[in-house]
């Protein structure tokens, strides 16, 4: 079996990132595989923000696994910096197989590299396989998540 | 009472947003308002991000509250950004006279004009009267925040 290699997402990876996000019973009614032209859009507002990293999971020549690690900087903690983690997901013919864990222990390696002292996320309250999963990997789930939709 | 103006932070704002970071039970520990150096270096980070917003609340000469706005572009929800809020601080003087909904109001309308889709934060578990605050403002507390210390 090929091994995984992870590496910065290419406009080409759009497809297949985009299928992924749509293969999720939430996702499903958010997302619009047939129409990438929003895609392409966010791609360029991410591939041109110094701090922000859309990364991919690929297996030969196939995409098996995405996440988003965005650098923000900060003044709390004496001016220490925190990463965030957004938009994990990994191919349904891949789950099960550590790669997710794989693309977080990506995530905060490249956190540490950038001098982050902080990694964080969130994750749906109705998600409990996805707690155990982080605090697995070592997260602690001290906070709550608030969203406001616009 | 002169009123509140909320304005985008300089230089000669960071003592006094130092000061209100350390001015709490656990940013005591976490500070060194004795040592500006680190919030400097990092204030030259956030001032030279597009991306970043770091404001104060002032009442005539005096800085009286601050928040950190991220605006974060994705792929997720059709290419939609969204923002993060960060580092809320309201000066001890002027605790309960809505201060702290004026600055987060700040923080959806500047969103709102920077074409996010969604507001989000977290906030201590331990804080109860923060999350009452949250959802009078309109936010929903559906996810929890992991973090992992680097």
């Amino acid at each position: 079996m090929t091994d995984i290699d992870i590496r910065t997402a290419v406009s080409g990876d759009i497809p297949a990132i985009v299928a992924m996000l749509a293969d999720d019973t939430r996702g499903a009614a958010r997302e619009s595989p047939d129409d990438l032209s929003p895609y392409l859009a966010a791609y360029e507002r991410l591939r041109t923000d110094p701090h922000q990293f859309l990364m991919v999971a690929v297996r030969g020549p196939m995409v098996v696994g995405t996440l988003q690690l965005t650098v923000i900087p900060g003044l709390s903690r004496r001016g220490s910096t925190r990463s965030v983690i957004e938009g994990v997901r990994v191919h349904s013919s891949e789950r099960g197989q550590g790669l997710g864990a794989q693309l977080i222990e990506w995530a905060i390696e490249e956190s540490r590299r950038q001098g982050c002292s902080l990694v964080q996320l969130t994750s749906d309250m109705a998600r409990p396989e996805a707690h155990r999963f982080y605090e697995r990997l070592g997260f602690v789930g001290s906070h709550i998540g608030f969203k406001y939709q616009l």
